[in-house]
Parts: C-alpha cells; structure tokens; sequence
C-alpha cells in the first residue's frame, strides 16, 4: 500500500518514510502516514551519533543547506559547524499534520479520492513525537545524543525527553515552556476564528471544493508575525512611517500584509489549525499527574533557552520552570538570548545560539572521543 | 437646517449640540455635526469650573451615573467623588467620527438618504479637539480647569493643551504617549485587515446594503482585548482551562469570542476604522516641527500616568516623553499604576486613578477657594 499524496509537495527533495496503523493519543487509527525527512552526516555503527532537530509551527524537514539550497538553521548545521555534520547523523522530519510531505490534513486520505481536510484527527505534540520515534527506528538510530528544538520544536525536545528518557541524551529547549500559556491560547483562539469564519474556509472542505481563506490566512500571518517580535524592532525598522503612495498606510502594515501574502502559497490552512490546536494541547502534566512529576521521567541533561522580550514564551517563566525541573531531579541549565527579534531569535541569533548549544552538546562527545 | 441621525443612537439619553461647516484637518467640509454629550454639574458665572472627559477608542458620551444608569467613569465623577460635581461642571462627548450620538459614519449624510459609510472623511485627534472646542463654546465654558482621557482620550486631552493652551490648565493624560508606536499601528493593521476583508463589509458599503461584518468585528475586538489586558491576568483567570463541553476550546478562548459577540451590537464598523485611523495618525510633532516643538505650546500642568504591563504604551516610553516634555518647559509628573489589567486599568483600577488625580486637579482648586 502506498498512498500517493500530490496535493502536499514542499519545493525540495526529501526522502519518505511510510509508517502503517498509527493510534493518536486521541485513539484516532491512521492507517497510513508518510513522513517526509532529510538526513545530513552518517549514522555509526552503534547507531548513538544521531541528532535531531525537532521544527516549529510554519517550518519543515528541510533545517540545513545541500542540493536543495538553504534551510531554516543552515548556519548552525552542516559540516563542521555546531551541529556538525561530519560527527553527527541529523535528522529532520516535517511534523504529523504538516503540510510539507508529511501525512497532514492537506494530504490524500487513504481509501478516498478527497483530502483530510477537517477530517483530520486532532494530533498533539506526543502524536509527533510517536511518530518521529518510529521513524527513527527505520532509520537505525538507536540513541538521540541531542534533541533540539525552537517554539513548537521546543515542546517537541522537551516531550522527547519525558517520552523516551533512555534514548536522549541532551535536550536543547529554545523559547519554549512546559505547557502553552493563556496568552499563547488566547492569539492562537484569534487565529483560528480569522481562519474558520473567513467564508471560503467552507467548514474545513475548502480543498476538495477547490477554494483557499486567504483572506483568514493572511490575518492569521500577520497575528503571528506581531507575536514573534517585539515592539522595540517594529519602532527601529518601520517607526512611524507611511506609505507615500497611500497617505495613510503604515509600512509596518504594508510589512505585516507582504508576510501574510507570502504566507499563503506555502502553507495550508486545515494544517495550521491542526498544529495550533497541538500547541494548545501542550502541556506534560497532562495524564501525567503534573508538571512535577512528568519531570521525573527526565534522564537526559536539558538546556532551556530563553529570549528576551519573547511575548509568547517569557523567558522569566522559563527559569521559573527550569527551577521546578531542578528540583524533581532534572540536570537543567538556563540561559537568556538577548535580542530585539523576540520570539523570532530562534531562527535568527545564529551566533548566541551556537555560543549556547555548541557547548552543551559538543563537550561531552568531544569527551568521549578523547578517552 | 438639521438631519436626523436615525442609525446612530446609543440605548441613553444626551444632549446634542449642532455645529455647521467645520472642516477637517485634511480639509474635507463637513456641513453639519450632531455632538452628542452629558453634563454634570454646573457651569460657575465666569465659565471657569468645567472639566472635559475625552472617552477612548469605543467608548461614548456617558461617563457618569444619571438617569442612564452607570457610566464608564462613574466611580470617579459625582457630587463629592474626585471629579466633583458639586464643584465643577464636567462635560463629556462622542468622539467625532464614534457612533454613539455624534456624526460618525453610520450617520444619515447630509442631502442623502443613505449612510456615510466609507464615503466619511479622515478624521484625526485634532479633529475631535477643534470640535469639542466649538461645542465648549455653545455651553459657555471659557476655561478647563481639567482635560482628562485614558487611552484615545489621552491622545485627546494632550492634543487640548497644544491646540488650545491658554484654556487648559490641566490635563491628565493616561496610558496614552506623544505618538501612537509601530506596534500599535501593527495591531491596528490586523483590526483593520480583519474588517475589511469580511464579504459583509462590502466595501465600506454595507450599512447600505443591510449587510454586517460580523466576522470581521468579532475578530477586530479579540485582538483588541488581547492588548488590553495582561499575560498575567489571562493565567490567573483562565490558565489552561478548556471547556468540557468542547474538549479542545480554551475557556480563555469563549471568554474573547464572548467579548467579540458582546461588540458587535453596541459598534458600527466604519467607526472602529475611522477611529483606528485617526490614533494611527496620533503624533502631536506632525505640522510642528516635531514633539518637542510641540511641547513648547503647552501652558497646562500635566500629569500622565502609565500603567505597568501595558503593551501598547509602556509606562517606560511614556516616562521618556515626560522627561522631554519637561526639559521643553512643561511643568509635567508622571506617575505608574501597578495593576495586572493592563492597558484596560485606566477603566478599571479607580482606586489608584483617584489617589493620582485627586492631588492634581483638586488642590490648586480648593487653594483658590481658601483665599
């Protein structure tokens, strides 16, 4: 059985790996998933050298540069760079209920002509993680020395670390917390009603009726966008300026609008439901008897990155969170990336990132190799 | 001459004063106002004892209980309350270009029978001054012994003590700034994108049409509560909550769609745009040769107060501004408002506004009243 899925290509290569009768945490049965991901270096025989990067809500497989031309952390990934491809095997998979190659809502649902659409099942950051772990046993892996991650990523480390404690080893949590926050619910709601009552939407059937909420679409980008940066940068690029050609349009709106047109030709809407509602759903407390506890999982050494300014995941709340990590047994360090981006810094303080992650990932297995 | 504004009532009674020909800081002429406002108390012989109240972005003309019922400053202004209306006369009115009384869009346009709807003209804060100016003429008011607003009604009682220095002589001026920052014409691009973008705003046309955008409005007034209130306060009174009736909808989620829905009865939506438009434009330096020039007008004693955790005017910006304003010859204090709110605690946090404005406006008045 092999689905063909033509509706949800990402512009590049990447390889598939087909998984067969998985349960969601919701006890949804998919019968099918193809996951799309790249591989940079080579896995060693023991399988140990393996590391992987985990990507946030509009990213995909594609994290570092090769044929298919530069991806979302190129400058932290590649031959011998922090996250170096000469020692390490990295792996990088577009999450379940993407929509760039992997099974998502804007895929063929088996046994039907149509997309998932709103039929979708609800997939939580745990279902993501589920599903990375079977493909990483495909692929021969055996322990994880590093699983990092950014905002959505992040979540993913952090689960990665409480849902299979003996395979990772180092998790790198950036800009990213324990469970979602009420502000965070509260934008995502707002991005949701821009989404689902934007008449083309159709009830979730906009795909197989060959129509797009674009106009929902682009409101949604531009909520983000405000969420990702901080007050202190839109004043410094864009100020108070308007737009000559229209007296009274604000380049900072003009900027807010090109991201959200630009938003729209790479991302589906069922999809950015799907991952929102997996973030809403973020919390390792759940089913675990509280954040406490899930801690107690952990074996794997953590660091927490926090940003300042980030409007969605203040970094005073992280520490706060690192603490009570700490104090249920967990060898967690914290760390503050200062940057005017906010949020966004994940992707774009390339050399704060390195100074932090390059350390705590590479002291140890230079360690190793010095026995 | 005078239309009759059927469309444009709210559920009180007020007083409206008419003005004729008053034309706009972009030089449209307008051949007829309605100014709907409320007073309290009584005007003193020399027309001296008058303080205005500037209401913010959806507010209106009520500010204070009467036979209305409660107003949106009610526990502030009443016989012996701070703004004592045993004492002085307090005037409060619609904002030009609102929809509670005065000429707004939803307003009948003159030698029409329909709505002015998009076809209404740009309308700044200097607008709303120079015509709550002619309508303190009409009633006799010489001096304000106070202008005071929160928010848009802080870009207001600012904008009163440069346009008409020598009537002011003081003018409190809260959770407001010289200018209106990048980031506030961010968030107010998605209210507008929002609106627009709904099929039912039919082009600005749809008063006329008998059409709503709904949609569009309930968005624009979740993202607005979003800004008006605090991370803090969503995690205190919501935190992760989700509805049990739908397992996947955060209670912080139903709270902002209850807000949304609340909206759409009490506000028209080329209003909310003319008003967004008309803080975008908020920059008391414009046509001044900048803030400071600006400053140099000023007569009045100020008082701002910034309120902590507010995300559109941070109390450090407007700390900043008062340092200017002082070093331009202003005689101007500021003063905080510790409050979870937010930027909404000029609506809410009574107490502390009335330890703060007491002071200001009362002393200077009960001296003159020893002498």
């Amino acid at each position: 059985m092999g689905f063909i899925d033509i509706k949800n290509q990402p512009p590049f290569k990447f390889s598939v790996a087909q998984l067969h009768d998985y349960q969601t945490e919701f006890g949804e049965l998919m019968v099918q998933i193809n996951v799309a991901y790249e591989t940079y270096g080579t896995l060693n025989a023991q399988g140990t050298n393996a590391i992987l990067l985990c990507h946030a809500l509009t990213g995909d497989a594609h994290a570092s540069d090769d044929a298919n031309g530069t991806g979302w952390w190129e400058p932290l990934v590649g031959p011998h760079r922090t996250i170096d491809t000469t020692r390490y095997y990295v792996i990088c998979m577009n999450v379940l209920g993407g929509c760039s190659g992997t099974t998502g809502p804007a895929s063929i649902k088996p046994y039907s002509d149509q997309v998932y659409g709103q039929t979708y099942p609800v997939i939580t950051i745990r279902d993501m993680v589920h599903v990375q772990y079977r493909v990483l046993q495909q692929l021969g892996v055996k322990q994880l020395h590093a699983v990092i991650g950014g905002s959505m990523g992040g979540m993913q480390a952090l689960e990665w670390s409480i849902m299979y404690p003996d395979i990772v080893e180092h998790a790198v949590i950036i800009a990213a917390n324990a469970e979602f926050s009420a502000m965070g619910l509260a934008y995502n709601e707002v991005m949701r009603q821009a989404i689902t009552s934007d008449p083309e939407y159709a009830d979730g059937n906009y795909a197989n009726l060959g129509k797009f909420p674009e106009n929902g679409m682009r409101i949604a980008r531009m909520v983000g966008m405000i969420t990702y940066r901080t007050a202190k940068l839109f004043d410094e690029r864009f100020g108070r300026s308007f737009s000559d050609q229209h007296l009274f349009d604000p380049e900072v709106g003009r900027y807010l609008r090109y991201q959200g047109d630009k938003f729209l030709a790479r991302f589906d809407p069922q999809s950015y439901l799907t991952l929102l509602r997996a973030m809403d759903l973020h919390d390792i407390g759940t089913e675990r008897g509280g954040i406490s506890e899930a801690f107690k999982k952990i074996r794997a050494e953590l660091l927490w990155i926090g940003i300042r300014d980030d409007l969605l995941y203040p970094p005073e709340k992280i520490r706060e969170t690192v603490a009570k990590a700490q104090a249920n047994g967990v060898i967690a360090s914290f760390a503050e990336i200062d940057s005017d981006y906010g949020h966004d810094a994940f992707l774009l303080e390339f050399e704060q990132l390195e100074a932090l992650i390059s350390p705590f990932i590479n002291q140890l297995y230079l360690g190793e190799q010095a026995l």
